[in-house]
Protein backbone atom coordinates (compact mmCIF):
# COMPACT_ATOMS: atom_id res chain seq x y z
CA UNK A 1 0.00 0.00 0.00
CA UNK A 2 1.12 3.46 -0.95
CA UNK A 3 2.44 5.51 1.99
CA UNK A 4 -0.40 8.43 2.12
CA UNK A 5 1.37 12.16 3.54
CA UNK A 6 0.54 15.23 4.02
CA UNK A 7 2.64 16.17 0.56
CA UNK A 8 0.23 13.52 -1.34
CA UNK A 9 -2.84 14.52 0.09
CA UNK A 10 -1.88 18.58 -0.84
CA UNK A 11 -0.99 17.39 -4.08
CA UNK A 12 -4.25 15.16 -4.71
CA UNK A 13 -6.54 18.02 -3.87
CA UNK A 14 -4.86 20.23 -5.97
CA UNK A 15 -4.66 18.31 -8.97
CA UNK A 16 -8.48 17.26 -8.26
CA UNK A 17 -9.68 21.08 -8.40
CA UNK A 18 -7.85 21.83 -11.42
CA UNK A 19 -8.41 18.76 -13.50
CA UNK A 20 -12.20 19.39 -12.57
CA UNK A 21 -12.17 23.23 -13.60
CA UNK A 22 -9.67 22.52 -16.61
CA UNK A 23 -10.21 19.17 -17.49
CA UNK A 24 -7.21 16.78 -18.40
CA UNK A 25 -5.26 17.67 -21.37
CA UNK A 26 -5.14 21.50 -20.22
CA UNK A 27 -4.07 20.40 -16.92
CA UNK A 28 0.08 20.38 -16.31
CA UNK A 29 1.67 18.61 -13.60
CA UNK A 30 4.15 21.41 -13.69
CA UNK A 31 0.49 23.74 -12.68
CA UNK A 32 -0.10 20.96 -9.97
CA UNK A 33 3.05 20.97 -8.00
CA UNK A 34 3.33 24.65 -8.17
CA UNK A 35 -0.22 24.99 -7.08
CA UNK A 36 0.34 22.24 -4.06
CA UNK A 37 4.00 23.47 -3.29
CA UNK A 38 5.12 20.48 -3.37
CA UNK A 39 8.74 19.38 -3.58
CA UNK A 40 9.74 19.12 -7.19
CA UNK A 41 10.08 14.64 -7.60
CA UNK A 42 7.97 14.21 -4.87
CA UNK A 43 4.85 13.91 -7.47
CA UNK A 44 6.52 10.59 -9.37
CA UNK A 45 7.50 9.22 -5.91
CA UNK A 46 3.61 9.49 -4.48
CA UNK A 47 2.16 9.19 -8.07
CA UNK A 48 4.48 6.69 -10.26
CA UNK A 49 1.64 6.32 -13.09
CA UNK A 50 2.05 9.70 -13.59
CA UNK A 51 -1.02 11.84 -15.07
CA UNK A 52 -2.71 8.94 -15.65
CA UNK A 53 -2.79 8.22 -12.33
CA UNK A 54 -3.10 11.34 -10.97
CA UNK A 55 -6.34 12.10 -12.92
CA UNK A 56 -7.82 8.55 -11.78
CA UNK A 57 -6.89 9.38 -8.31
CA UNK A 58 -8.63 12.42 -8.46
CA UNK A 59 -11.60 11.40 -10.09
CA UNK A 60 -12.20 8.96 -7.36
CA UNK A 61 -11.55 12.04 -4.83
CA UNK A 62 -13.89 14.24 -6.13
CA UNK A 63 -16.43 11.98 -7.37
CA UNK A 64 -16.57 10.19 -4.28
CA UNK A 65 -16.68 13.64 -2.18
CA UNK A 66 -19.62 14.34 -4.69
CA UNK A 67 -21.26 11.42 -4.28
CA UNK A 68 -21.31 11.51 -0.35
CA UNK A 69 -22.83 14.87 -0.50
CA UNK A 70 -25.28 13.53 -2.95
CA UNK A 71 -26.29 10.89 -0.30
CA UNK A 72 -27.04 13.36 2.08
CA UNK A 73 -29.31 15.23 0.19
CA UNK A 74 -31.25 12.17 -1.16
CA UNK A 75 -31.28 11.06 2.26
CA UNK A 76 -32.60 14.44 3.74
CA UNK A 77 -35.95 13.62 1.28
CA UNK A 78 -39.07 12.62 1.65
CA UNK A 79 -39.32 11.07 -1.67
CA UNK A 80 -38.31 10.44 -5.31
CA UNK A 81 -39.24 14.26 -6.88
CA UNK A 82 -37.89 16.15 -3.79
CA UNK A 83 -34.52 13.99 -4.12
CA UNK A 84 -34.19 14.61 -7.56
CA UNK A 85 -34.66 18.04 -7.53
CA UNK A 86 -32.67 18.65 -4.54
CA UNK A 87 -29.88 17.25 -6.81
CA UNK A 88 -30.38 19.60 -8.84
CA UNK A 89 -30.31 22.32 -6.44
CA UNK A 90 -27.00 20.92 -5.56
CA UNK A 91 -25.58 21.01 -8.89
CA UNK A 92 -26.81 24.45 -9.86
CA UNK A 93 -25.07 26.05 -6.56
CA UNK A 94 -21.75 24.52 -6.84
CA UNK A 95 -21.95 25.71 -11.14
CA UNK A 96 -23.23 29.40 -9.94
CA UNK A 97 -20.72 29.58 -6.96
CA UNK A 98 -17.79 28.70 -9.10
CA UNK A 99 -18.52 31.39 -11.97
CA UNK A 100 -19.51 28.46 -13.97
CA UNK A 101 -16.27 27.01 -13.78
CA UNK A 102 -16.75 24.10 -11.38
CA UNK A 103 -19.28 21.92 -13.43
CA UNK A 104 -19.10 18.19 -12.99
CA UNK A 105 -15.77 16.44 -11.58
CA UNK A 106 -15.84 13.51 -13.58
CA UNK A 107 -17.43 14.82 -17.01
CA UNK A 108 -14.69 16.40 -18.75
CA UNK A 109 -11.90 14.26 -18.02
CA UNK A 110 -14.14 11.21 -18.91
CA UNK A 111 -14.67 12.86 -22.04
CA UNK A 112 -11.45 13.54 -22.83
CA UNK A 113 -9.40 11.07 -21.99
CA UNK A 114 -11.20 7.44 -21.35
CA UNK A 115 -11.22 6.42 -24.41
CA UNK A 116 -7.77 6.16 -24.34
CA UNK A 117 -7.06 5.43 -20.80
CA UNK A 118 -8.47 2.15 -19.25
CA UNK A 119 -7.86 3.41 -15.68
CA UNK A 120 -9.38 6.46 -15.86
CA UNK A 121 -12.00 4.95 -17.69
CA UNK A 122 -12.59 2.68 -14.99
CA UNK A 123 -12.53 5.12 -12.37
CA UNK A 124 -15.06 7.25 -14.60
CA UNK A 125 -17.36 4.79 -14.79
CA UNK A 126 -17.53 3.38 -11.15
CA UNK A 127 -17.80 6.73 -9.98
CA UNK A 128 -20.86 7.20 -12.04
CA UNK A 129 -22.41 3.79 -11.15
CA UNK A 130 -21.87 4.59 -7.34
CA UNK A 131 -24.04 7.54 -8.09
CA UNK A 132 -26.93 5.29 -9.56
CA UNK A 133 -26.90 2.52 -7.48
CA UNK A 134 -27.47 5.17 -4.42
CA UNK A 135 -30.27 6.85 -5.74
CA UNK A 136 -31.30 3.65 -7.09
CA UNK A 137 -31.33 1.91 -3.32
CA UNK A 138 -32.97 4.95 -2.38
CA UNK A 139 -35.95 5.22 -4.91
CA UNK A 140 -36.65 1.35 -4.18
CA UNK A 141 -36.62 2.44 -0.39
CA UNK A 142 -39.51 5.20 -1.27
CA UNK A 143 -41.73 2.24 -3.12
CA UNK A 144 -40.32 2.37 -6.92
CA UNK A 145 -40.42 -1.15 -8.25
CA UNK A 146 -37.40 -3.15 -8.83
CA UNK A 147 -37.30 -2.83 -12.15
CA UNK A 148 -38.07 0.73 -12.37
CA UNK A 149 -35.48 1.83 -9.67
CA UNK A 150 -32.27 1.24 -12.35
CA UNK A 151 -33.37 2.76 -15.15
CA UNK A 152 -35.08 6.09 -13.35
CA UNK A 153 -31.60 6.58 -11.58
CA UNK A 154 -30.25 6.47 -15.05
CA UNK A 155 -32.12 8.88 -15.89
CA UNK A 156 -31.55 10.79 -13.42
CA UNK A 157 -27.56 10.76 -13.81
CA UNK A 158 -27.57 11.09 -17.17
CA UNK A 159 -30.17 13.97 -17.28
CA UNK A 160 -28.45 16.02 -14.43
CA UNK A 161 -25.00 15.07 -16.04
CA UNK A 162 -26.39 16.75 -19.84
CA UNK A 163 -28.10 19.44 -18.02
CA UNK A 164 -25.35 21.00 -16.08
CA UNK A 165 -23.45 20.40 -19.76
CA UNK A 166 -26.32 23.18 -21.09
CA UNK A 167 -26.16 25.47 -17.96
CA UNK A 168 -22.66 25.63 -18.45
CA UNK A 169 -22.60 27.05 -22.10
CA UNK A 170 -26.19 28.48 -21.19
CA UNK A 171 -24.39 30.17 -18.20
CA UNK A 172 -27.54 29.88 -16.47
CA UNK A 173 -28.81 27.01 -14.38
CA UNK A 174 -32.75 27.19 -15.27
CA UNK A 175 -32.44 24.01 -17.43
CA UNK A 176 -31.26 21.80 -14.39
CA UNK A 177 -33.92 22.68 -12.56
CA UNK A 178 -36.55 22.27 -15.61
CA UNK A 179 -34.99 19.04 -16.36
CA UNK A 180 -34.60 17.85 -12.55
CA UNK A 181 -38.63 18.86 -11.99
CA UNK A 182 -39.76 16.55 -15.01
CA UNK A 183 -37.83 13.75 -13.85
CA UNK A 184 -38.62 14.69 -10.50
CA UNK A 185 -42.30 13.81 -11.86
CA UNK A 186 -41.55 10.80 -13.53
CA UNK A 187 -39.92 9.03 -10.64
CA UNK A 188 -42.63 10.01 -8.06
CA UNK A 189 -45.25 8.62 -10.69
CA UNK A 190 -43.77 5.10 -11.04
CA UNK A 191 -44.25 5.33 -7.14
CA UNK A 192 -47.65 5.19 -7.35
CA UNK A 193 -48.19 3.68 -10.20
CA UNK A 194 -46.08 -0.02 -9.72
CA UNK B 1 -17.56 37.52 -45.88
CA UNK B 2 -14.51 35.45 -45.99
CA UNK B 3 -14.12 33.57 -49.31
CA UNK B 4 -14.57 29.70 -49.54
CA UNK B 5 -12.06 27.18 -50.64
CA UNK B 6 -11.24 23.87 -50.67
CA UNK B 7 -8.42 24.26 -48.79
CA UNK B 8 -10.82 26.11 -46.27
CA UNK B 9 -13.29 23.70 -46.34
CA UNK B 10 -11.17 20.67 -46.57
CA UNK B 11 -9.19 22.41 -42.97
CA UNK B 12 -12.32 23.10 -41.05
CA UNK B 13 -13.68 19.15 -41.95
CA UNK B 14 -10.70 17.66 -40.55
CA UNK B 15 -10.76 20.13 -37.91
CA UNK B 16 -13.72 19.02 -36.85
CA UNK B 17 -13.03 15.66 -36.51
CA UNK B 18 -9.84 16.14 -34.74
CA UNK B 19 -12.15 18.46 -32.32
CA UNK B 20 -15.21 15.64 -32.39
CA UNK B 21 -12.58 12.91 -31.29
CA UNK B 22 -9.91 14.14 -29.32
CA UNK B 23 -11.54 17.75 -27.66
CA UNK B 24 -10.27 21.54 -27.94
CA UNK B 25 -6.70 21.21 -25.69
CA UNK B 26 -5.37 17.68 -27.23
CA UNK B 27 -5.94 18.95 -31.07
CA UNK B 28 -3.14 21.20 -32.11
CA UNK B 29 -3.39 22.94 -35.43
CA UNK B 30 -0.15 21.28 -36.56
CA UNK B 31 -2.23 18.26 -36.88
CA UNK B 32 -4.99 20.05 -38.23
CA UNK B 33 -2.67 21.26 -41.25
CA UNK B 34 -0.76 17.89 -41.42
CA UNK B 35 -4.20 15.59 -41.61
CA UNK B 36 -6.10 18.10 -43.86
CA UNK B 37 -2.55 18.64 -46.31
CA UNK B 38 -3.09 22.00 -46.23
CA UNK B 39 -0.31 24.53 -47.01
CA UNK B 40 1.23 25.79 -43.62
CA UNK B 41 0.30 29.43 -43.60
CA UNK B 42 -3.34 28.68 -45.02
CA UNK B 43 -4.89 28.03 -41.94
CA UNK B 44 -4.27 31.73 -40.64
CA UNK B 45 -5.38 32.74 -43.77
CA UNK B 46 -8.54 31.42 -43.49
CA UNK B 47 -8.86 31.39 -40.21
CA UNK B 48 -7.50 34.67 -38.73
CA UNK B 49 -8.81 33.58 -35.76
CA UNK B 50 -6.90 30.69 -34.85
CA UNK B 51 -7.46 27.69 -33.07
CA UNK B 52 -10.65 29.76 -31.54
CA UNK B 53 -12.10 30.32 -34.82
CA UNK B 54 -11.54 26.87 -36.01
CA UNK B 55 -13.11 25.35 -33.44
CA UNK B 56 -16.24 27.98 -33.20
CA UNK B 57 -17.12 27.14 -36.89
CA UNK B 58 -16.08 23.10 -35.94
CA UNK B 59 -18.57 22.83 -33.74
CA UNK B 60 -20.99 24.76 -35.71
CA UNK B 61 -20.13 22.64 -38.98
CA UNK B 62 -20.44 19.24 -36.87
CA UNK B 63 -23.70 20.14 -34.44
CA UNK B 64 -25.49 21.55 -37.89
CA UNK B 65 -24.71 18.36 -39.69
CA UNK B 66 -26.30 16.46 -36.82
CA UNK B 67 -28.72 18.63 -35.93
CA UNK B 68 -30.08 17.70 -39.64
CA UNK B 69 -29.63 13.98 -39.38
CA UNK B 70 -31.82 14.48 -36.11
CA UNK B 71 -34.35 16.61 -37.96
CA UNK B 72 -34.73 13.95 -40.23
CA UNK B 73 -34.58 10.92 -37.37
CA UNK B 74 -37.99 13.28 -35.86
CA UNK B 75 -39.63 13.95 -39.10
CA UNK B 76 -39.41 10.00 -40.12
CA UNK B 77 -40.88 9.31 -36.40
CA UNK B 78 -45.11 8.75 -36.33
CA UNK B 79 -44.60 10.05 -32.42
CA UNK B 80 -42.78 11.47 -29.75
CA UNK B 81 -41.39 8.15 -27.94
CA UNK B 82 -40.36 6.94 -31.48
CA UNK B 83 -38.83 10.24 -32.30
CA UNK B 84 -37.09 10.10 -29.16
CA UNK B 85 -36.02 6.48 -29.11
CA UNK B 86 -34.63 6.57 -32.44
CA UNK B 87 -33.05 9.76 -32.00
CA UNK B 88 -30.68 7.58 -28.73
CA UNK B 89 -30.58 4.91 -31.67
CA UNK B 90 -28.73 7.84 -33.70
CA UNK B 91 -26.19 8.79 -31.54
CA UNK B 92 -25.65 4.98 -29.96
CA UNK B 93 -25.17 3.47 -33.64
CA UNK B 94 -22.80 6.38 -33.93
CA UNK B 95 -21.00 6.01 -30.88
CA UNK B 96 -20.29 2.47 -31.34
CA UNK B 97 -19.39 2.43 -35.57
CA UNK B 98 -16.41 4.50 -33.71
CA UNK B 99 -15.11 1.74 -31.23
CA UNK B 100 -16.53 4.57 -28.25
CA UNK B 101 -14.26 7.38 -29.98
CA UNK B 102 -16.93 9.74 -31.30
CA UNK B 103 -19.59 10.88 -28.83
CA UNK B 104 -21.39 13.93 -29.19
CA UNK B 105 -19.54 16.23 -31.45
CA UNK B 106 -19.96 19.04 -29.13
CA UNK B 107 -19.92 18.32 -25.55
CA UNK B 108 -16.19 17.80 -25.23
CA UNK B 109 -15.02 21.01 -26.78
CA UNK B 110 -18.20 22.65 -24.94
CA UNK B 111 -16.66 21.85 -21.48
CA UNK B 112 -12.85 22.36 -22.41
CA UNK B 113 -13.18 25.44 -23.93
CA UNK B 114 -16.57 27.18 -23.30
CA UNK B 115 -15.97 28.51 -20.06
CA UNK B 116 -12.92 30.64 -21.57
CA UNK B 117 -14.04 31.69 -24.84
CA UNK B 118 -17.25 33.61 -25.44
CA UNK B 119 -17.41 32.56 -29.43
CA UNK B 120 -17.08 28.58 -28.58
CA UNK B 121 -19.36 28.79 -25.74
CA UNK B 122 -22.26 31.02 -27.66
CA UNK B 123 -21.36 28.79 -30.72
CA UNK B 124 -22.10 25.23 -28.67
CA UNK B 125 -24.95 27.30 -27.20
CA UNK B 126 -26.69 27.73 -30.45
CA UNK B 127 -26.10 24.50 -31.32
CA UNK B 128 -27.92 22.58 -28.62
CA UNK B 129 -30.56 25.72 -29.36
CA UNK B 130 -31.26 24.90 -32.27
CA UNK B 131 -31.56 21.02 -31.98
CA UNK B 132 -34.16 21.64 -28.74
CA UNK B 133 -35.69 24.07 -30.51
CA UNK B 134 -36.59 21.94 -33.55
CA UNK B 135 -37.35 19.17 -31.28
CA UNK B 136 -39.93 21.03 -29.28
CA UNK B 137 -41.33 21.69 -32.48
CA UNK B 138 -42.11 18.23 -33.51
CA UNK B 139 -43.37 17.45 -30.11
CA UNK B 140 -46.21 20.83 -30.22
CA UNK B 141 -46.91 19.36 -34.03
CA UNK B 142 -47.11 15.84 -31.95
CA UNK B 143 -50.40 17.86 -29.58
CA UNK B 144 -47.63 18.43 -26.91
CA UNK B 145 -49.08 21.23 -24.90
CA UNK B 146 -46.69 24.59 -26.05
CA UNK B 147 -45.90 24.72 -21.78
CA UNK B 148 -44.08 21.40 -22.40
CA UNK B 149 -43.12 20.98 -25.68
CA UNK B 150 -40.14 22.62 -24.77
CA UNK B 151 -38.92 21.79 -20.75
CA UNK B 152 -39.54 18.51 -22.77
CA UNK B 153 -37.09 18.76 -25.32
CA UNK B 154 -34.51 20.21 -22.90
CA UNK B 155 -35.31 17.02 -20.51
CA UNK B 156 -34.80 15.28 -24.08
CA UNK B 157 -31.36 16.78 -25.30
CA UNK B 158 -29.84 17.03 -21.68
CA UNK B 159 -30.74 13.00 -20.90
CA UNK B 160 -29.18 12.08 -24.88
CA UNK B 161 -25.81 14.27 -23.46
CA UNK B 162 -25.38 12.81 -20.29
CA UNK B 163 -26.39 9.33 -21.52
CA UNK B 164 -23.86 9.53 -24.23
CA UNK B 165 -21.48 10.34 -21.57
CA UNK B 166 -21.95 7.07 -19.65
CA UNK B 167 -22.37 4.91 -22.65
CA UNK B 168 -18.77 6.23 -23.38
CA UNK B 169 -17.43 5.09 -20.15
CA UNK B 170 -19.25 1.72 -19.78
CA UNK B 171 -18.42 1.46 -23.39
CA UNK B 172 -21.50 0.14 -23.78
CA UNK B 173 -24.82 1.98 -25.40
CA UNK B 174 -27.41 0.56 -23.68
CA UNK B 175 -27.93 3.50 -21.06
CA UNK B 176 -28.91 5.65 -24.04
CA UNK B 177 -31.85 3.31 -25.24
CA UNK B 178 -32.78 2.46 -21.92
CA UNK B 179 -32.78 6.71 -20.98
CA UNK B 180 -34.75 7.59 -24.38
CA UNK B 181 -37.13 4.49 -23.69
CA UNK B 182 -38.64 6.65 -20.62
CA UNK B 183 -38.03 9.89 -21.90
CA UNK B 184 -40.16 9.18 -25.15
CA UNK B 185 -42.93 7.65 -22.98
CA UNK B 186 -42.73 10.99 -20.82
CA UNK B 187 -43.09 13.08 -23.98
CA UNK B 188 -46.32 10.03 -25.40
CA UNK B 189 -47.84 10.73 -22.18
CA UNK B 190 -47.77 14.44 -22.09
CA UNK B 191 -49.40 14.45 -25.45
CA UNK B 192 -52.25 11.99 -24.14
CA UNK B 193 -52.94 14.40 -20.41
CA UNK B 194 -52.66 17.64 -21.29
Amino acid sequence: MVRRTDTRARVLQTAAELFQQQGYNATGLNQVLADSSAPKGSLYFHFPGGKEQLAAESVALSGGELGQRMAAVVAAASGPAEAITALGELFAQSLEASGFRNGCPVATVALEAAGDSEPIRAVCDGVYSAWQSGLARALRDWGVPDAQADPLAAVTVSSLQGALLLARVQRNVSVIHEVTRQVGALADQSRRLP
